[in-house]
């Protein structure tokens, strides 16, 4: 089924989000977001744009280990938009030596298509709290 | 455009939700949602199904004042699928006379088109947080 290729791709945006984010490749992670995505957290402003999400990013780039288990619980396509819902649990540990976070909880994502074929995220509800 | 009538439809229904709400009508509130929703939420466990969320709302039903303002920032149809960005700030106050609680945030919601024409609401990531 075209829909089932479809998930997979989106499956794939995700894994490679987890494996750039791992890897401190924040060049990469922003090639998975479109130019006016939306971050939607909890009891925080909403952030808005590749360059604010950038701009968010780089003050911890390189001073922490991220590690992390994302689980896949729902893909849905419905023409060139899709949903996500996946549930992550990550640890960060600052490498100055400072004591581990850990914080998990659910996100709901949607994915619009590009003209090219790839999905890019647009809309994203980051759950996550303090464990 | 046939767009702007189904946006009109999921505005009522968030409409509908919140009077219904305010006027502690958990019935009409339940027909708003499908049977197999999905209501994520910062530091809790999913909550599945209608029946679940009647579950988890019947003990406060006639005990509490609800006040809230609804602001929607976007929505989006996708064939049968939709997903709906908003904004809702609430207060809280118990009849018995405790202290009133305001809660405000974003929600990502998926609408789900049925065959009768009617938007349910379908998965839900609610991040509203004590202000």
């Amino acid at each position: 089924m075209a829909d089932e290729q479809e998930k997979q791709k989106i499956g794939d945006v995700m894994a490679t989000w987890m494996r750039a984010t791992i890897d401190g490749d924040l060049e990469t992670v922003l090639t998975l977001m479109h130019d006016d995505v939306v971050f939607l957290l909890p009891g925080r402003p909403v952030m808005r744009g590749r360059e604010a999400f950038a701009a968010a990013s780089r003050p911890t780039l390189g001073k922490v280990r991220f590690e992390g288990k994302l689980e896949i619980q729902e893909i849905r396509i419905a023409g060139e938009f899709a949903y996500c819902w996946s549930y992550l649990a990550v640890t960060v540990t600052p490498l100055d030596g400072g004591a581990s976070k850990q914080r998990a909880g659910n996100i709901l994502s949607i994915f619009h298509k590009q003209p090219d074929g790839h999905w890019l995220l647009y809309r994203d509800a980051n759950l996550l709290t303090a464990v």
